[in-house]
């Protein structure tokens, strides 16, 4: 039907490739060769050398025999090398699988066995526990590179090799490797999901390319921005800003933790423009001693992700000079892919009406197709009517590919030809949309997902545990804690004490109920236990509705 | 190979959607429904009326037969109906094609026969010139639409529809729909070319998508700009910018032509942020009476394409509040896919000192591949030395899919896998293109390409023309004119108003040489005209290179 605008008109290699964002470094490195890339502590980079450095760490995995389609795992705090991986691994055609540095032991292992992770780079902070999970792991081992770091002090090497040997070694005028198909996977990331074991998101070139420069357009970066790396890299990839910050030849300010001094120190020193991060990152900042009071000549933009942003935090961010923009997403949309999109005239607005607006998850991302409130029983959309309640689902191009060898999962998460996020909300009047509820009872602790039903299964396992429910309890330094209601066997007994030490043997410290409460559990007629009863005894139905 | 990072891992409805510059309207309609989309004259639509505007007249083409892959052809200036029909066209799946409001009743016609027209929508100023070249179709002939306007007052009807009436009885609930895959053809452009016939450039939903976004980085657009039409939507769709616009929910200043004293009235009274065009618009407006004098409290960005400004023109638009940035293409890229970057401290500079890099052809847009100087005999890079000449080509995804109905040609332009553009140029030393000659002896005159092959030809025909030769004049006032230098015949006589009247009568007036030189023309030992020295006489030596 189309011809003859087809005929003869092929894809060929001067009209035609594969959307990678491997193109924003090659790019940038030759656009603006003499432009900082890279700043930590005493170390800064061009453009010209990130791109040089990439491509000789490529060319020694290269040669160690790492290639497509194989995992290149990274544990890994905001250190330069880690801003690398995000370019010298998919230049290999390899996949980055970003590590959480929160987690434990077995939770790695499980990740690095179920990956196949075939390499994996070590900050000497981690490499304790890198240790211990490859002896945990049931697969073959890894190829295990440690990357020093002259700011952490107790340097302790488990690897074969050193980073900065293999980029000396490496070769320069190595060839990256651009994907055949820009389907090709780019990163694989662990989310908590609903159930014991994480479950792998792989997301692919194209999505990447296309959310790096969607996150220019959503957070207005303009060109060269100084971006200040408060958000982990290993969260959704810093949600593709190493690649944003690439496209906008900007200058990425290292650091590897959230330290208030420390971050007011780099903001003024190196001019700092944008910078994002969970609630818990601003309240810390917010609450620090020694933090500017109005005192900025210039907002920082910052965005903030991981939950609602209460009025205070939106009004205590701007009296230290930084201007929120709230995002929304999941690790399965590269991160956020709503947002609460400006509206000329808000600004005019008192702080605390406006914060009533921009605390809403809001509209798709520029470059996403959709984000919707859609009834998943009909698949249709819900009213615009602020009340009518459904779930919040993404379409479009900043979706994932699906979960690694989990065919099950990726079919559930994709019914209807829609991305389920298991968020319950509504949509404003306006076309905002609002979360309500979470579905999946997932506790957002200092900006980390923890599910619910994985602390439960740990306490059902306790002997004497009948029932157990764990939810959300609203805490001012982590924005929530999982806090655990249990109703014991009959004639058993425990105390406070026994659950929570019990919890911490088998479950990282961030995942573990930090209170428990003991007592019949209240429950539905067919035995479901109602947690919004609970949620209302900790307080928490208010936190995460409007 | 890639496996397991294929298996189970499909696109489908979540996942993937192909681009389309169709999305940016169907979200800012979403988004920014009550934000101003177009103003023209005293009318005024929103994001949600041109979005509805476009659906209704969508689904008066269907109703009317016209569907995928037909040809719409538009012989409009500046209105709002100009910039509906960029969404309306290919939410039906047909092909846009534009056609240039300089041409002749014959160009017009071989472009409707050879595009197969199926529809053509016609502004009452043209409406004598279209009924001609239908006269003088070969092939079926298209159903017509007029497109009356208020602003002109001569109204004259030919069609069989007027558009507003076709506006008012289409559906405002017709569903777009959107292209199958992303390298269906959006656009049909006719370009001059280098032989008599024009090419007609396909290009597609991918590549308008990919410039439309890379328009929004390279001319810095931010959100909400207010951007002037001064220059054509019919030269390569407005250089994609009625999609740029949308993606940005910005307002389209409309204009029926470009009148000096009319651009400032509206510039001011607007608020204009951005505007593009060729060298002689922004020549008129510094010329122009009444231009205002360094009274701008924020410069206008405007996007100079055509011919590398001069340092006067540079300075000029700087002094009635214009701060201008060189963009370089051709039809083929979608028009620009290149320009000149602004590199930081270039700001410092002296207007001279800026003038002499910011007037070189620069570097590649944002999301293009690459634009490089290649050999075309060895097909690699010239040296970076500012003084080997090769020819300017590009590579990626901002590149046509191919000449329509033309093989051959597509063959040619995509030799080696690169698009040779047909300009001879050289690389500096800090990596920024830089033309130094036309090797298609194109003449760009008021923004206009004239083919000078096409010229001569035309003169060649002339019973007393031996040898005849056209090149570039330098002109104050349309950039360049196309110039003759003719040969007689052996005993055979001729005037210049004999030379100059015949070429009118087979010529576009634009295209037709301005003036005539006789003589013996020098020649290579071979024969070929040596038409650089043809250029030296006329002076356009300087003006086509540094």
């Amino acid at each position: 039907m189309l011809e003859p605008y087809n005929a003869g008109l092929d894809k060929n290699p001067a009209n035609f490739q594969p959307l990678t964002p491997l193109s924003f470094l090659a790019r940038t490195a030759t656009v603006y060769p003499h432009l900082t890339s890279t700043i930590y502590e005493d170390r800064r980079f061009t453009w010209a050398e990130t791109y040089d450095r990439c491509r000789r760490l490529a060319s020694y995995l290269t040669a160690l025999g790492v290639g497509g389609g194989d995992t290149v795992a990274a544990m890994l705090p905001n250190v330069p090398a880690m801003h690398e991986l995000h370019f010298a691994v998919p230049m290999v055609g390899a996949v980055l699988n970003t590590l959480n540095l929160r987690l434990d032991a077995a939770s790695l292992a499980f990740q690095l066995d179920h990956g196949s992770a075939k390499v994996v780079f070590v900050d000497p902070e981690f490499s304790d526990l890198i240790a211990e999970a490859t002896t945990l792991m049931t697969g073959p081992k890894p190829f295990i590179f440690d990357v020093d770091d002259a700011a952490f002090k107790d340097s302790k090497r488990i690897g074969k090799v050193e980073y900065e040997t293999a980029i000396t070694q490496g070769d320069s005028q190595f060839l990256p490797r651009y994907p055949e198909d820009e389907w090709d996977a780019i990163a694989l990331s662990y989310t908590s999901g609903t159930t014991g074991d994480p479950k792998g998101v792989v997301t692919c070139h194209r999505g990447a390319y296309l959310n790096a420069v969607s996150n220019v357009l959503a957070a207005n970066l303009g060109m060269h921005p100084v971006y200040l790396w408060t958000l982990p890299m290993f969260h959704c990839n810093g949600w593709c800003f190493p690649w944003t910050i690439a496209v906008t030849a900007g200058i990425n300010v290292c650091l590897r933790k959230v330290d208030p001094a420390r971050v007011f120190d780099l903001i003024a020193r190196h001019g700092v423009t944008h910078m994002s991060g969970a609630p818990i990152v601003y309240n810390a900042l917010i609450n620090a001693p020694g933090a500017p009071r109005g005192t900025a000549a210039k907002f920082v933009q910052g965005l903030i992700a991981g939950a609602a942003p209460p009025v205070a935090v939106l009004a205590g961010a701007e009296s230290i000079g930084i201007k929120l923009t709230h995002v929304y997403g999941l690790t399965e949309v590269y991160g956020p892919a709503a947002f609460c999109a400006a509206q000329p005239g808000w600004d005019d607005l008192s702080t605390d009406d406006r914060a009533q607006l921009t605390r809403r998850q809001g509209v798709p991302y520029p470059l996403q197709e959709a984000v919707t409130v859609i009834d998943p029983d009909t698949m249709q959309p819900v009213p615009r009517d602020g009340e009518t309640t459904g779930e919040v689902m993404f379409r479009g191009n900043i979706v994932m590919k699906g979960y690694l060898k989990n065919a099950d999962a990726t079919r559930a998460a994709f019914a209807g030809g829609w991305f389920h996020t298991g968020d319950l909300g509504v949509i404003d009047k306006d076309g905002y949309v609002i979360i309500k509820d979470r579905s999946k009872d997932i506790v957002i602790s200092g900006g980390e997902n923890i599910s619910s039903v994985e602390v439960e299964d740990v306490l059902y396992k306790h002997p004497a545990v009948l029932f157990a429910a764990v939810v959300a309890k609203p805490d001012p330094k982590w924005g929530e804690v999982p806090w655990a209601f249990v109703e014991l066997k009959p004639n058993a007994t425990a105390t406070e004490a026994d659950m929570l030490g019990y919890c911490r043997e088998h479950l990282p410290g961030f995942k573990s109920p930090k209170g428990v409460v003991f007592g019949e559990l209240p429950k539905t007629s067919t035995g479901k236990i109602q947690k919004f009863v609970l949620r209302d005894r900790v307080g928490s139905a208010k936190a995460i509705s409007t």
